[in-house]
This record gives structure tokens, C-alpha cells and sequence, in this order.
């Protein structure tokens, strides 16, 4: 079965917008076995729109569109989807209603353009959308199939992930493309090729390096007639790799540095605060991701300024005058106040010259110290990180969970 | 003049690459204001290509292919094009004794397959990669032209400013597409609509609203034959918009809300604390990367766990049994703490209910209280945000900001 991908919107072709909601679906089509062959990408135009779809309609079963759902009158993918499949649209009353509550609970007026939002495909299913206003529509018709997604992300990868991978799934069938990706800190892509190098020539199963910031994924992928078989395939190279340089595999698929972190704590039934001068938050935001992180993430001290490293932390002014902030002295001591002030059993600490200025000879930008107190220790290591601004926070974050990792290993 | 891209390769259509390299292009378009309708994306199958360039070649001026020139088997770009404009495939000797000594210098062996990447349309003209080994190459037939670019982006990236761009320009000459952003906040897509549908109707220039999380970008877009020329088209659009909604606009193209609360606050020199609980450290987290932010901003108190709301920020106990840590009392003693503990003009807080879980019937999931504190004035709002725990943590940053933004104009 054919799966092809209608991307709607100006601002795709305009450059302002990248489209990763194409990706997602790419590797949902994957994962459920559709062979995939054609993405077309065109403007909020009805003429070119329309072109689009029956040419899709001609050559895949499955079309599925991003985007142009809205209320607005350049929302157009319902109605061209209509025309293209000869169907006809109707308002669906369950969905007026459903709007007009949102906006009552919102507080929001109700505008009369929203009812667009309420009209289908005759014949079409509802999959609601539990993100947004324009709800996700499923047609069938002559033998074909029509999926019409919602382009903002944070509808559609959720809408995607909950309601239309399963349906996918269950019109999937064939041979499918499955993947494990093993997380990698503190271990460079190209030391990981050289570790690899002879396991990365396997084919099915195949074993590629991507690398992220400060991370490297390893993906295990296998062509196979069931994930079950997949997962056979994929086993014996994943043992192979863990051989070699597990030490540096923090954990696997969907799972965070985050994640793996807070787990390790919860099982040692201890709590963790932060102190974040660089990061401003970061890292605490990182945490807290992590839904029910409360019961170990205690929380933190966010000391940008210098004084508020005095005042809230308790680091002597006379050790910032001496070290400097950015120094192993000051990243201890606002590990050590961290952890005190906040009562937790861990106290971790980023402080560093994320740049453009601030940088001297002796610290130049990326120089971070990472703090970590326990009870009856403290120590810090230092880093010296490359990259932008954005670069070299997101790194020192991810280097302050690292350090947490190993101790707590 | 009308322009097209095709994108090459099955990694595309997986979903394991992002194609940064078409957003890049579009740009390039929309800057030598060449017209960009459609963009296609096939994998490497010579019969889907091969329809993708009739397709292309039959509705467009110009057509851009990105990928499939290497040295393989599967790429396949460059005798495709040749077949679809029916042009004679030549080897070109220059490019063969490029890539061996390119090899030589590099110590590794020449193999005969790389003999396919100097192989080029009859009559085209070869644009030099110096970063890889496949050159781009410029094809011009029956009225057509084809641009062939390599889809490495180290190679890709370079190639479009260095020596496409110039070519784009020259053939664009005439319009150009000039874009000015508005920024919202405070005021919905479809309300915008409203207020704003006479303006819409407009062409050139035109006025179209785009929803982002909690804020909405108003994009006024003029094609002419200059930027000047351009922006002197949308100014009087822009007075128009500004006249109905001005108080809503915060900031024009770049400008993010966190950059104007920070001059906002640099030009009343007045410093800022803030006390994040749902948010994590969010907020402070995105004040921070703006470089430079440290002359206003303090920093804050991450009180995730209750405990840290009254150990560091000095909330009453009482107060959070009585109210609960999500209520107006609290938010206001969280921005009275944050302000007197680190010894700043304004205190922020955010304390909400960010799900999946912990909402109650009186305080479902999206409650948000939003407390601020000044000299003498302390004040609480509440808000009910959709949405998942990302976006209803992400919408209680910019409200908080939002908050801070109105009190401060």
C-alpha cells in the first residue's frame, strides 16, 4: 500500500517554516510497513492545491495532508480534498459545540469564522484534537484514503503519535522498518566510528551514528515482517555494541539523560536541587520536563547575578572576588547551597562564560565549571565547550547530567 | 519567472533527514523574488524521478534538484535530467582530473565509480563544490533551466551563497519578495481576523496572520523590484494594522518578547527576579538567552517541591494548606519572595497545574496563576490553558512575560 504526504502552506515554500511534521510522518509510514514514495509541497492556492491532490490521488492509496485547517479563509485543504474525491461537506454539530465550549472555558469570544472548522467531509470520522481548535478528519472514498492533519507541531505530533499511527498500523501490513537507537554521552561520532567501524558495513540489521548536541545516537534499523522479527534481527548487534562501549550508553529509544537521571534517584529514593548561573533555568526546565519529576526535583536557585549567588546561595563575595564566578571554588559552593537551602540530598551547579562576550584569556566563552555536592562531598570538574551561545548552555546542561549520571551509577 | 525544487533521496522520505537544505533554497528564492509554488520530494527510483522532472519541467522556468550526484549507484540526478530536457550525457575531463587529485591529496585510492561524478549534461556549465567531491552544474534548454546541487548541507550550504545565489539573483531581476513581521500577543488568530479582514483582502502587499504557541506573527509581504520599494508599500499597510491593534503588537521580525521586557526594564533601570514552580526554570531560562541580559536580570527561585515555596521563597505554610500552592495567594507571596530575596524591583511568578496529572475539578490542568510584585504593589492573575504539559508550560512563560510587558509600557 502507497503512503504519499501533502504539505500545505506558503510559509513551507517561503523558507520560514521547516517542515517536520513530513519527518515524523516519514517514519510513521516506516514503522507501519507503507511504502512511501512522494511528498509534494505547495502554497495556500486553491488552483495548485487542487492539482496536487488528484495527482496524489491518482498514484498512492493513502494521501495524507498537513496543514490548512485553520479558520481562516486561507484554510483550504477540507474543501479541495472534497472537490478532488467528489465529496460533498457538511457541519458537524458535535464539533461547533465542542468549539464553543473551548472558548467559553478559554474565556475566549466566540468568533462565527471558527464554524469552518466544523465542516467535514460527508462520509468523514472526527479524531479530536486535543491540542488545538481544528479537529483531524479521516475520508474514504473509490478506494482511496485521506487523512487531513493540522499543521501547528503541537497538534499534530501528538495527533499523529495517539490517533493516526495506529490507524496506520492497521492498514500497514507488509514488511515494516524498525529501529532502536542507543544514547551515547561522552563519546564523540567519529571515535564511536572508529570503535564500530566493522559492526556499521551490516545491512539488515544496520547500525548508523547520528550525532545531536553533546550526544550520539546510535540506530539499530531492521527491515522485517513483524516488529517481533525486527527485534530478533536487532538483538545480537545490539550485544555486539553494548561490548564494546556500553559504559558510555546512558539508555535507549524515546529515554532521556533526564529521564535515566531523576529514575536514579527515585530508586535510591533521594532528592537533587540545582544552582544555575549560565544556564538561567535550563537545566531545571530539563528536569521538570519530566512529568512527575516532583517528587525527587526539589527545585533550585537560579543565581545569575553575582549577588544573588551571596544572598540566595550563600557563596562567599569574597571567593567570587578572589576565583572569579566562574571558578571550581564558586561552583562548589553554589552546589553546596543548593543543597542545603533547598534540603536535598544532591546539589548540582553550572556556572560559565556562555558568551558572545565575558570570555578572557584565562576563561575564554565556554569555559564552564559543573558543581556536584552529596553528603560529605563536593567537587567540580571544568569544561571548556565550542559553539554559540545556545550551543554551549544546552551542553553544559547536559554535561551537568552526565556528571549526576556516572556518581549515581 | 516561476522556480521549483526537487528534492532527491529515500533517507528524505524515511524520515531520518530533515531537509534544511529546501528551506534554504526557498529563502534564496523568495529573496531574488523568484516565484516558488511547489517543491517535491522523491527518493532515489529513476521512474518516480523521472516523472518528478516532466512534472517540474512542465509547469516551472527554473528547477532545482538537491541530492543524488554522488559516486553510487543510486544517484541518478544527473542522467535523469539529461533524459527528461533530452540532452547527450558527456565526461568532462577537467572534473575527472579534479577528483584524482583531489584524491591523491586526501591519500585515498581512486575508484573507478567516481568517474560517474564527472559525467554532465551536453552544454551545461559546472559550478565548483568546494567542499566535497560532486560539482553542482547549470543546464539550460528549450527555455528551460535545471540547477543540479549536491545534498550534503557542508556542501549544499556553501554552494547556494557562493555561487547559486548570484545566479538565482540574475535570472530573479525583476521582483522581489520583501516580509515584515508583527508580533501578538494577547489576541487570537481568529480575532485578528476579524479585526483585520478588509486588510486581507489586500494582494501586494499582503497581510497574513500566522498562529505560533500563545503569540500570533502578523506577516506583511510586498513583492517589488526593490527592499526600498518594498518597504515603502507596506509602511502605510502597517499604520493601518497598527492603528486597530496596536496594543497588541510588541515587537516587529526578530524581536522576541523577552528582548523588549529586557530593554523595557534596561531603560527604567530596573531589575528583575523571577519564581517559577510549573515552569521549572522556563522563564529565567529564556530570559537568559539574550546575551547580556545579567545588567537587569537577578535571577530566581526555582520552588518546584513546596518545601523550596517556603523554605527559600518565605511562603506561608498556611497559606499553601489553606489555598493550595496554585492560587492567587501564593503566586503573590512567590513574587513578593522572589523580589525581596534577591533584591529586585519587579518579582515574577508562575505557579500552575502543568499536567498530565494533578488537576482536580476545581483546578483542572492548564490553571496557571501568574503573580507580580513592585514597590508596593503585589496582583495575581489567573489563566486556563489547553494544550499538553509542554505547551501549557511554554504559554505560562509568555504570559508571565506578557504580564510584565502591559505593566511596564
Amino acid at each position: 500500500m502507497t503512503a504519499e504526504v501533502v504539505s500545505v502552506g506558503t510559509e513551507l515554500l517561503l523558507g520560514d517554516t521547516v517542515d517536520t511534521n513530513a519527518v515524523a510522518l516519514g517514519r510513521a509510514f516506516a514503522a507501519a510497513g507503507l511504502s512511501h514514495f512522494h511528498r509534494q509541497t505547495v502554497g495556500d492556492n486553491p488552483k495548485r492545491l487542487r492539482v496536487a491532490l488528484d495527482l496524489a490521488f491518482s498514484r498512492s492509496d493513502l494521501v495524507v495532508t498537513i496543514g490548512g485547517l485553520g479558520p481562516t479563509s486561507d484554510d483550504i485543504t477540507r474543501e479541495l480534498v472534497c472537490d478532488s474525491l467528489g465529496l460533498e461537506m457538511v457541519e458537524d454539530e458535535e464539533i461547533v459545540n465542542h468549539l464553543k465550549s473551548l472558548f467559553r472555558t478559554r474565556g475566549r469570544p466566540w468568533v462565527e469564522t471558527n464554524a469552518r472548522q466544523a465542516m467535514r467531509p460527508a462520509g468523514s470520522t472526527v479524531i479530536a484534537n486535543a491540542n488545538g481548535t481544528a479537529p483531524g478528519l479521516v475520508v474514504e472514498s473509490g478506494g482511496k484514503m485521506a487523512i487531513l492533519m493540522p499543521g501547528p507541531p503541537s497538534e499534530f505530533l501528538p495527533m499523529l503519535t495517539d490517533s493516526v499511527a495506529p490507524i496506520l498500523a492497521r492498514i500497514g501490513g507488509g514488511e515494516l522498518i524498525h529501529s532502536r537507537v542507543l544514547r551515547v554521552v561522552g563519546r564523540g561520532e567519529s571515535q564511536l566510528e572508529q570503535d564500530l567501524s566493522d559492526l556499521m558495513v551490516s545491512e539488515n540489521p544496520s547500525l548508523a551514528p547520528y550525532a545531536k548536541t553533546w550526544e550520539v545516537h546510535l540506530r539499530l534499523t531492521a527491515r522485517a515482517n513483524s516488529v517481533e522479527e525486527a527485534k530478533r534481527m536487532i538483538a545480537p548487534l545490539e550485544a555486539l555494541v553494548r561490548g564494546r562501549i556500553g559504559e558510555h550508553i546512558y539508555g535507549a529509544d524515546k529515554e532521556e539523560l533526564e529521564d535515566v537521571v531523576l529514575s536514579q534517584l527515585r530508586s535510591r529514593a533521594e532528592t537533587l536541587a540545582v544552582a544555575e548561573s549560565c544556564t538561567g533555568g535550563g537545566l531545571g526546565e530539563r528536569l521538570t520536563r519530566v512529568a512527575g519529576a516532583s517528587d525527587v526535583f526539589q527545585g533550585g536557585v537560579i543565581s545569575y547575578a553575582n549577588s544573588a549567588k551571596v544572598n540566595v546561595l550563600g557563596v562567599l563575595p569574597e571567593d567570587i572576588a578572589e576565583h572569579g564566578a566562574v571558578s571550581e571554588r564558586v561552583a562548589c559552593e553554589m552546589a553546596r547551597g543548593a543543597r542545603d537551602r533547598l534540603h536535598a540530598d544532591w546539589g548540582i551547579s553550572i556556572t560559565g562564560v556562555a558568551g558572545p562576550d565575558g570570555g578572557t584569556l584565562d576563561k575564554p566563552v565556554g569555559t564552564v565549571w559543573i558543581g556536584l555536592a552529596g553528603q560529605g562531598e563536593v567537587a567540580a570538574i571544568e569544561h571548556r565547550f565550542g559553539g554559540t551561545r545556545t550551543t554551549v548552555r544546552s551542553r553544559s546542561q547536559t554535561a551537568a547530567l552526565t556528571t549526576l549520571w556516572r556518581r549515581l551509577r
